[in-house]
């Protein structure tokens, strides 16, 4: 028996979510149905962490216990050769049998991306939440500080959250703006890319503190209201759920990987 | 009577190229739906040139009389809101009733892109060419000089190209390859794309010309070989015709727009 880890790309436009669910066409069932057709073996992966249905990734670790002996450095190609073309396997490395893609991970990265031009970016129109409305990048980049370290995030948590703690610790935040794709002669703010890494994320929590940090930019709510809102405990004192399709898993770190 | 100059943004995955075809579903019979629904006026569009099926273009101009007296500030949203989420209208101006978005044209910027990575990007999928065979840039760098000036591009065109004259100029070709998006752990060459700047393309051109690199970069031919092709005037010695998804209109220029 081999533990192989590997990571996945996907466009999660068109797909549930990476976990397999009662209703399929998720990427972890395509996964499953390529190793299937390579191996013959019916078997679970295990991913880092779930994704909502139209989230992406741009690396996400998934392991497997498997006694195929395919060398690892042939995975790849073999299994992106039975895949859609939204999805790719981009790495794979055999990891000792007690490795585990989600217990094992340090800290996660997401990645929000916001259009702030008056026009959508046909080629990100599925990457990126349109907001052409003004935003007070200042006051968002103020708010930021109240999230870093470790904290209840029960008002950042979906209502159908099942996790026992809700305490988790975030240890980076980081707006970037990016104009360097702006069209001459059309008006923008420009992308705004919210980065968050933590060691791990509750259900929709990215997305609701996204929907939080767009009421601060769009001066609904004060940027001292991040603080107050972390300290509540409570869903309804957050600001809405941004939507799923600008949310973007960036990566998934490991301590050293020994046997 | 008005003449109203645009610029459309588009994902060309979908379509039938630009201009109007038999089999319709192409750019210019959406616009022209759009302008319909908005003005009721059943009219033809002008573009700046046509652009193969699966071809898309960053900025394409076109313009068309109107008798309807909309604010020309307001026909972006108003044609955007009745535009399949691929196509958006981004500027909008008044020119002189003179004014030709093609015959005026002076300059035309296409971007080809390759993917030079072992595995494809699946953000990137439809609008790059995935090429993980091993390039030597340098050997096409050299053959690009060979393209500068005014040639017969007859090598270069299609066969089935009807225009009377094959005498084209290119002011500008540049090679730039972006590494910035390679991830950790994946091999890879990066990005390459290739941009063309002349005052007309003929059919073709620069998808031919972009399999001629192609097999210059893979070592098939010699860099001079760009310059004895152009000189046989003869379609049969360049390289194939390169698949249309690379391929992006980037930018048409004009002279100051006076009346």
């Amino acid at each position: 028996m081999r533990n192989l880890l590997m990571t996945v790309s996907y466009d999660g436009t068109n797909y549930f979510g990476f976990q397999t669910q009662p209703g399929g066409n998720t990427v972890q069932d395509h996964i499953e149905e390529a190793i299937h057709q390579l191996t013959g073996e019916q078997l679970k992966i295990h991913g880092s962490g779930r994704t909502d249905a139209g989230v992406h990734a741009r690396q996400q670790p998934f392991h497997f216990h498997t006694t195929s002996q395919i060398p690892v450095e042939r995975w790849c190609l073999a299994l992106n050769g039975r895949l859609p073309s939204d999805i790719r396997v981009l790495t794979a490395q055999e990891v000792p049998l007690t490795f585990h893609s989600r217990r094992s991970a340090k800290r996660k990265t997401y990645r929000y991306s916001i259009n702030g031009n008056r026009i959508i970016d046909v080629f990100q129109r599925n990457y990126q939440f349109h907001h052409p409305g003004k935003l007070n990048v200042d006051a968002m980049q103020q708010s930021l500080p109240y999230l870093i370290g470790t904290h209840d995030f029960t008002s950042f948590a979906s209502r159908h959250s099942t996790k026992a703690s809700h305490v988790r610790t975030i240890y980076d935040t980081r707006i970037v703006v990016d104009s360097s794709g702006n069209i001459p002669g059309t008006t923008s703010q420009g992308i705004l890319h919210f980065y968050v890494t933590g060691n791990g994320f509750l259900q929709h929590m990215v997305r609701i503190i996204m929907g939080t940090l767009l009421e601060i930019g769009e001066g609904k709510r004060a940027p001292e209201s991040m603080k107050t809102t972390l300290e509540a405990m409570d869903r309804k004192t957050a600001g809405p759920t941004a939507e799923s399709k600008g949310l973007m898993l960036w990566s998934v770190e490991y301590d050293e990987i020994t046997g």
